[in-house]
């Protein structure tokens, strides 16, 4: 195997961000060359570099971060009959097994062997796109039409989150519904955009940020914003949950259907991960309703089940996605999603993903903007 | 019981529309009395006019058409709490007797003892809204904000069968899927337009007659257009379908997919009731799609079906609606159905019911606009 | 009215079950009147007697107990023309409103409306069937074949529940699918009959008590028993929920999937209400998979709700039952649930109700014999 | 490659087949060798036979028949690890490409580049299993305990037809069900087994031939046989489909439903393939159900749309399988479906295959046994 060097940017340890060069490998049998343009820095990516681990992964050799990108074609394998070199293509994170039992039940985001982009998971831990140059499986690359930029062409990974979320809610999501929507940053902005386009009529967005909420408010997306108030109540300080039955009371009555006899929404989208909201969210769905998690907090939540189960309202997992590529690529690149490109917000250089990171960090912590997506690094 | 008198445009016979005047009881226990401000007349009310029946069902006695219609409420049963003289509403025009097998299970639109407005299927007919005034269930008389005009409280109808459609496309139509119309009346834009909201980014809509095609145009509901030849092979002349399979190809083509390994649309949406149309629809999806029929036509087709089968494309029914409004009337509630008016063609008094059929009538058969939604306003 | 005197066994207090002589009225329009011949005493019955309550619904006014009946037709209403005298029929113990929205979708268990029998939830409290005579809706009267017993009749109550909650977890469960059970009470083991009646291949049910899973096994339904230690940590002692872990991981390997990629059952069924063994159900559930929570406990749990969200495992809820008495019927009476009546452990006449609770009460506390369905039978 | 040769019986051309010497490769890198001990001859073989071709499907090469089959290992691949010589084992039939659009989406058996055995769909052809051994990918190889014979573990390739059609008929097959299965065929017979296991308590089995009623009589699956009569009309000399509908109206009567509201069966099966058996589907089934077209016949027919379109029937086709044999095992192994090996009605060794396939040919068309699957192997 032929072998090349590119540059990287690669983290090193907590808070280290290092250019190095590394030797790629000609691409395989049925992998594409790709030079990623546009790299997204989401949620995860900062939990690596702020704390050398995300969760329960923690980080055992260099990483590349990064696993938001699209670039275009610089060779092909041998096997590659349906790309050529100068492709405009998305890349899609992950690369599962694609024989085991979940694969083979649709659910690949489901499976045990996934080979996730700029994850600790495994080991050898699996590189991100932070970088100039990343052979790439051919069925998970997605060619996109000119009218898809590169900066687009990554917000298609975390869009693609939300579309999963919104097939997630089926059937229960229909033209007409009212829905309700935890957490303004990207990912319950993109569920906004994302249910907003399959009908949802009227859209509830609360944050404990003001900020944020007034960035939703640029986006065409939602219906209302509602400011909740933040309190994390220590253990045994709450036991009844008061606060998310107030919380959950505001947000109905702030949708103007607390006069109704089933009153609460029809889905609620938790985007968070933090426990208060997640019992806020059960409170706030009506009966028969669904209420789809996406967010990721600590493992263990006090939730108050008997109001889902009793009210028979479904809780349904959000984890990454399936099968939504296509059909992503297909409404953006019709122009079906307008607004996307706002979302973000910094374009750093390669070179300065260091710096890149280091705002990003603190735009989440302190200034409460959605930087979370926003480092484009150009070749 | 009270009666007051109140004009109506009564069907005598064929193609004879009379002015006569009738007597009202007052509202029930569980009635709203109802001013009927918009009248829609649909395809099937052409029927009974221009025919004096409706495929099996014949008018045996004097029958007041329309059932497509908004109002005001101008008085209420002893019954009635939720309801105040002067609100605003639609009329859904199905009273299902809510105690069966289908209306328990959710399907009441399947209710055996379904009284429907403007039909002679039953003996007595059950009579419509092109009237002064009607009795009408509360549970089936739906409040409309100041947003929707009578004429979209009217739309509300046929929308709902759209909307049905949509729901009955579940989990097929997903945001970014591509699908097909045939047929560019009153119901095929419709649906046209709850795909569009429902996150369809490809939406092809055929026809025969290039008019109704234009007119398809001038909504923001259609990717394109797709003029379709019309010839109905009479028996024997074309046992292998070849027509449906040849136009099939050309839509497929016409949206650019047929390159692709499992060409065809994700979901087809049938829309004339045709035989050759429904054959095509078949050809033209891809394999484990679904074919929706809305279009009522012959009530034998020959039908492809190994084509549907061994590619295991469902093929399911719309029968009417059930439980549409509420999310309808968010939906244009909330501006979310921009162009809704533009299928008010025409407009007319009560007293000139007459005439509004013999146009519509020839608007039908002969100029091909969407004439088969009339405006019918009252004094 | 006419009225009749007609003897019930009436909660007045804690632990006060009286015989007393109450006044009925004939039956009305849409009402037949019944003479239960067995009525099952269930958990919640135990409850009201033991702490004149229910969970967070108090005992204001006497009540009679009861919901689970079945009987014969002694009169019927004047509009009545499918029962007549003499018909032997199970009653459906909710009688919902058949107009809300909940109804309408056909989600009738979760009418707001809904009058439950036996019931302290409203007031007036909704009375029970441990009485010689009771006027039912006909809607919710369903005829039973000579090979139903009257004990077999009131059977149908908790099967329904059962039933109920083997639709809920469609379509997880398919014919070869294996489940888990916890808890092996009434409910627990109905789940069972019901999940091996719809194909599971394999079933293990879970208990604290030894006594429990004994009986279990007396049945044809599961395939093993697993006896789990009984410890439920208080708070703070098990913040890793190390309990449920190894509780779940005992339960795979009972189950012989230990060595498999995607451990864990494909559907399990909560039927204890315990938060430790809600904790343990989505441990044991394979990813892709369902819990289905039927028990009902304390209001609000601690629960793994990552391990749930990032396997995708959905958790659905099951509040009673609708649309199952026509099925169930059509199951029992085919033969369909052999060694159904094994779940009647004891008889009483209706003078001795007293007797039957104190021995319920005992036979649940002590003897851990799933003695909560105690057969009635009145002269 | 190394090569052995073995035996194989081979059709050569029409009603002609050959015991010949084949050479055979070691097993690839993630194959098994496998020595077949149990071969079923289904209906496609038969036609492959008798026909040289089986509808579209000409033999242009000499073909190895058989599908269903079951044997042990005797080599594994390098890169084999969950098998060892010995095994024993069932053959899934068909190899998809596991990475296409329809692969990824859970529904392998619509994959375009679907490696089917003894198929002549693709050329070069795709050898079957009527020989001494063969090489099978280890993805499509599945372990089968003691408890499974040979013979059966061919079966399980019907049987996995049969419990796809089941699992397309959800969530309409709930426990209770009424249920009509035209076509008293191994098809058939094995559907009646799954909706039986899958909790239909009312299984009519309609065929037009007394032989293969009785047959099924000899099982425990069917609640009633009815002999239909055979008539196809030529076209035009029924064209209001007189015979279905009569058709419909027995078997309905048959089952006592006649006096009902909603008279029909919740579920249909059709299992012959034949257009009158089609229509006499649809106006046997209730609305709101299902019809699950499993045969396969001629290409177009003429059928009842309006009928089922206005009730809301839905045609969904059954295709093969997929993500069958875990749970068919498991249905199998436990002892679930007892009576299986009833279906294997005559047994070969492989040196008499000629006379295995005229037999199984006579007996299908002159006899009416269910003996299409019959022929058994050994080395
Ligand atoms: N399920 C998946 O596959 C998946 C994929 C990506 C991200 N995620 C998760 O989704 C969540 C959102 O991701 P993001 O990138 O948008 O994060 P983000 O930090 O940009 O946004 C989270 C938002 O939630 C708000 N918030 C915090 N506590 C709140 C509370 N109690 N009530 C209301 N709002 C509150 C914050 O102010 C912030 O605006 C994260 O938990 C992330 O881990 C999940
Ligand atoms: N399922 C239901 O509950 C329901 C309710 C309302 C209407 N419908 C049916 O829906 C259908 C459409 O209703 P509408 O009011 O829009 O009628 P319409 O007459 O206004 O529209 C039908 C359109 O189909 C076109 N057409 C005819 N033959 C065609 C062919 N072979 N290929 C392509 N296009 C063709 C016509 O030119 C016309 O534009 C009718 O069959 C009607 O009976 C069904
Ligand atoms: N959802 C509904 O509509 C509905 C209807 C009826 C009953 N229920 C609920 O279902 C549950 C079961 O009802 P039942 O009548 O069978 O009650 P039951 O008391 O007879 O049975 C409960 C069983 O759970 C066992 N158990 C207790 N803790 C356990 C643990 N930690 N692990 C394993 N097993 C444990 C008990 O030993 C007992 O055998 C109750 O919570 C009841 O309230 C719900
Ligand atoms: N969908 C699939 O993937 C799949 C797989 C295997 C077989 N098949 C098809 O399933 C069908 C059944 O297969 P089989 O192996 O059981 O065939 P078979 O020939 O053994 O059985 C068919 C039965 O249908 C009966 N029959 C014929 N005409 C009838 C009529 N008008 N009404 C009632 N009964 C009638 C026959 O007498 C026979 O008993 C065939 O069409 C076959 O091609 C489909
Ligand atoms: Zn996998
Ligand atoms: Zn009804
Ligand atoms: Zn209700
Ligand atoms: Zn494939």
């Amino acid at each position: 195997m032929k072998k090349m060097g590119f540059e990287a940017a690669v983290l090193c340890g907590k808070k280290e961000i290092r250019l190095e060069t590394r030797a790629l490998e000609d691409p395989g049998e049925d992998e594409v060359q790709v030079v990623p343009k546009a790299i997204g820095i989401c949620g995860s990516d900062l939990h690596y570099y702020a704390h050398g681990a995300n969760g329960l992964f923690v980080v055992k050799e260099p990483l590349i971060l990064g696993h938001e990108s699209a670039g275009y074609v610089t060779a092909v394998g041998p096997g590659v009959t349906n790309f050529k070199i100068g492709d405009r293509v998305a890349l899609e994170a992950g690369t599962p097994c694609s024989t085991c039992k979940m694969c083979r039940m649709g659910r690949y985001n489901l499976c045990d062997g996934m080979q996730f982009r700029s994850s600790a998971k495994r080991f050898p831990h699996c590189d991100g796109y932070l970088c100039e140059r990343v052979n790439q499986h051919v069925d998970f690359t997605h060619k996109i039409p000119d009218s898809i930029s590169y900066e687009e062409g990554a917000l298609l990974e975390p869009l693609s989150v939300a579309l999963h979320a919104i097939r997630r809610s089926q059937p229960s999501l229909t033209p007409g519904s009212r829905i309700l929507i935890m957490g303004s940053g990207t990912v319950g902005l993109l569920v906004a955009a994302m249910a907003r386009i399959n009908g949802a009529s009227d859209i509830t967005i609360a944050d404990i940020s003001q900020r944020r909420l007034e960035f939703a408010q640029t986006t065409e997306w939602v219906t209302r914003t509602v400011l909740v108030p933040l309190k994390r109540a220590k253990y045994g300080e709450d036991p009844e949950l008061v606060y998310a039955k107030d919380t959950a009371s505001e947000l109905v009555k702030a949708a103007k259907m607390d006069q109704e006899t089933y009153a609460g929404f029809d889905v609620t989208y938790e985007c968070t991960g933090v426990d208060t909201s997640i019992q806020t969210s059960i409170f706030a769905t009506r009966p028969g309703g669904k209420l789809v998690m996406v967010g990721m907090g600590k493992p263990i939540a006090t939730l108050p089940i008997a109001s889902a189960m009793t009210r028979e309202i479904d809780l349904v997992g959000v984890f990454r996605y399936c099968n939504t590529y296509p059909e992503a690529i297909r409404m953006v690149g019709s122009g079906g999603v307008p607004g996307l490109g706002k979302l973000v917000t910094q374009r750093y250089r390669l070179e300065d993903a260091r710096e890149a990171f280091e705002v990003a960090e603190r735009g989440q912590d302190e200034e409460g903007r959605p930087g979370c997506l926003g480092e484009q690094g150009t070749a």
